[in-house]
């Protein structure tokens, strides 16, 4: 048996040191790789690049049972686009720019694309001209976006990452309200029953608003080292967009009128991350079993020198691929020169949900040995069951991967209600905090910027959408004193 | 009955002025927005987008089916990688540069990506070791590339155009070359089987093959206007790349050596020009019953005065969308306030394969009458017949979609022996033009160049691939007089 090499495995526990483990994870299970050259640019391997397709699959059926239709807009953007809506411009300060062609330089330079409403939102104005062409719902998706981030991190944070978007316009803000609230609809579907992530859905302070949104909700998670992942954000745009670019159709009453708008941006990437940092463990990867580009592995367990034992059971290991195969599941079987232990832990690494063990015994009896990735002992089944064990075995994953989640999610929530107190659980806490406090609107910005000071980088994240948590009579907020009119959920972020 | 307005159908016939008919079609029948405002960078709307990804799918498909893995790479590469391979950097006077960001310039420019190898091959150089680790096929789609070119038209050439490409390496050039067989059935079967577009298979003269290949191999098939389309290209890069990149492994033997590889990249936007330009008429387009956004549109014939029998058509439509819908087809019900004509100009334009009309008779008698976009006549279903019905229409308007492609490019090849007739022809006809010529390794690149100024721009697009045409024995170059040693293909080009 070849010893197993001293890299193979994670070196660090992910209680101990979430950040290393988070690394070595992306780098063992082959996600990605940060070796590209620029600052900020990963390449998606395949085993990765197979997860965030997924979560484009489960998104892109969400949006277009709600009607949208795709399209697809240039990866750039004009730079007089970016600074028509005012608030929007304060995007500029973080683009790329193309300013070159060759060896010359371009007369007018333009942006990698920050965002999509500044590109899409002046076509929007030429191709609406009644009430009757809306509502129009639209959608892209497997697109980059671009910033100029300082601090770079795979699936976290990125100078190019990848990006989905849904951009929607009606005749009534009514209409656009109900859109906010199947775009919650999508978060919760794709989010915690396909990738099985639980999170909070909060209505941001207006001060933490999309710059140019009248509002904006988050589906928010909180990682293991404690820092808040915002996992998706949808924003009711009222008619700021549509009165910088014009958007306006021929109502009813033969009157212009400006449209109202949506839009709404789940984080693929921002998935990706909360997938392999909460659900994974420290052997690696756990997925969720309709997501595993592999769902199934079978490892032959061969004794030297018994050739003919070996070949039964390599034809058996066939057989089982097969058999699993024509039921359309993914199946590798792994029959190269390495040792079955190296062979458990590089899969175990790479998070395949079920393992499925053939020896001699197993050939034998046709059984096969069953190693589910979310338990620690392995059960036996029989030929005859196996395409209905596997089916159980894939429930039982997802329950337990969801279960699991669940039960880590429901810890992360303290409540305090001094200063004091907020400082001292932030640092402990690995999680929510909610206080008492004065405002959510832009009056209350001056005691979120206290806070933050004090607590060194905690923020306030907002009040619990739809409904927000009630603040009890007389609670003051912690900052300034003044009557607590909110109850609102404070974490440091990324 | 609405007047049609004027601007609605196509304005010039396909055969008096088909550069004007394919701008009028791309613009009326919704398939791209040339007002984006950055010249080169066009919007593909949603009717043009669901064909754009229908190729994808029906390229990842194929791929896939022969062991490739989907990954993803920046949209950026870095200067020094576009330089390694020494022919291949001269894509570089083409390429657009991020040389600044927010306000600052920036330290090290970056280019949009032109194409793959160059961002691809330093990673394959750090994954791959052992000969254990070949072959390795990967690929990438949906993804644009960029370059700087000087025109550009909706599909055919864009400064920002749809992507894909597959990037292959082996341990032997046998390898290699079976990968070329492959790449040449996967052509076949989506460009030919799929779209209906048929073509040649040139292998490229070497003075026009990829930048750092050995060989190179497409598919090419002819416009309406005469022009030569390349739809795919595939390569033989030798251990060209291997070579000026490091990607070694260990062999069998121990020894390091270099890699074998080949890309292949299909031209997504250069079959979708074929596809517009080759099957659409002087109503719109015609889109083969798979691909088609819309399959089916059912249109009600409301007569003014009538209600109640209105309700009952209306009805009765619904009754056969729904019936339609559970089958898997993509149907549309046009209930519109428009007039029965304008909607059948409207879906004719976007090339729906069937329409259905039902009015009072229809509804009375449990009928449709359907329209195929391919027919003059209009047929009659029987509602108890109709799903079986529309699966012969989906056949039937498929198989005439085939035919006039295949009539069409049967009649576009000629035969000429001297440069006389050879620059009438090239005047005249539309298509292929076939030449003895001297040679298609470098040494023949001189005589190619005295043919495109004789004849105003034709090309010699190579020899067909696998097997070549017999040159006749006493047959000389139609250019330099000498010996020819093949028949060559010439066209003029996009």
């Amino acid at each position: 048996m070849r010893a197993k090499e001293p890299d193979e495995g994670i070196t660090v526990t992910k209680k101990e040191n979430f950040s290393e483990w988070y690394t070595q994870i992306v780098n063992k299970a082959e996600l990605a790789d940060i070796r590209f050259g620029i600052q900020g640019f990963i390449v998606h391997r395949p085993w990765g690049f197979f997860l965030i397709k997924k979560i484009y699959e489960y998104l892109e059926a969400a949006v277009e049972a709600q009607g949208h239709l795709p399209f697809l807009f240039p990866s750039v953007v004009k730079e007089e686009n970016l600074h028509k809506e005012k608030e929007h411009a304060g995007f500029t300060p973080n683009v790329f720019w193309v300013s070159e062609a060759g060896d010359k330089k371009i007369e007018e330079r333009f942006a990698l694309r920050p965002t999509g409403e500044a590109q899409i939102y002046p076509l929007y104005a030429l191709w609406f001209r009644s009430h009757k062409d809306l509502p129009f719902k639209g959608y892209q998706s497997r697109i980059p976006a671009f910033r100029n981030e300082m601090t770079t991190r795979p699936f976290l944070r990125g100078r190019e990452f990848m990006f989905f978007e849904t951009h929607d316009v009606f005749n009534t803000h009514e209409e656009a309200l109900e859109q906010i609230e199947q775009d919650l609809a999508t978060c919760k579907h794709v989010i915690e029953e396909k990738v099985h992530i639980p999170f909070f859905y909060f209505q941001r302070p207006q001060w933490d608003k999309f710059k140019g949104a009248d509002n904006t909700y988050t589906p928010d998670t909180i990682m293991p080292d404690g820092k808040r992942n915002q996992l998706a954000s949808t924003h009711d745009l009222g008619q700021n967009f549509s009165k910088a670019f014009t958007i306006k159709v021929k109502g009813k009453d033969e009157k212009d009128q400006f449209a109202w708008q949506t839009c709404f941006g789940p984080g693929v990437w921002r998935i990706m991350a909360a997938l392999i940092g909460i659900h994974g463990d420290d052997k690696g990867l756990i997925i969720p079993f309709d997501m595993a580009p592999v769902q199934i592995v079978v490892i032959p367990i061969l004794f030297a020198g018994k050739a003919d034992e070996g070949k039964e059971v390599l034809s058996f290991c066939r057989q089982v691929v097969k058999t699993l195969t024509n039921k359309g599941y993914r199946v590798t079987l792994d029959d190269s020169s390495e040792s079955p232990g190296y062979k458990y832990n590089k899969w175990e690494m790479k998070g395949v949900p079920v393992r499925l063990e053939i020896g001699p015994k197993e050939t034998k009896a046709k059984t096969v040995s069953a190693a589910l990735r979310t338990k620690e002992k392995r059960t036996s089944f029989v030929l005859a069951d196996l395409t209905i064990e596997i089916a159980h075995a894939a429930a039982t994953i997802d329950k337990d991967i969801h279960a699991r989640a669940e039960a880590y999610f429901a810890h992360n929530v303290r409540s305090v209600d001094t200063l004091d107190t907020l400082k001292k659980t932030l640092h402990t806490h690995r999680g929510f905090v909610t206080v008492p406090f004065c405002s959510v609107d832009f009056d209350g910005e001056k005691c979120s910027d206290v806070l933050k000071a004090e607590t060194d980088g905690g923020n306030v994240c907002g009040t619990l959408y739809p409904e927000e948590d009630r603040v009890k009579q007389g609670q003051i907020c912690i900052i300034c004193k003044k009557e607590a009119n909110h109850l609102v959920y404070v974490a440091k972020s990324y």
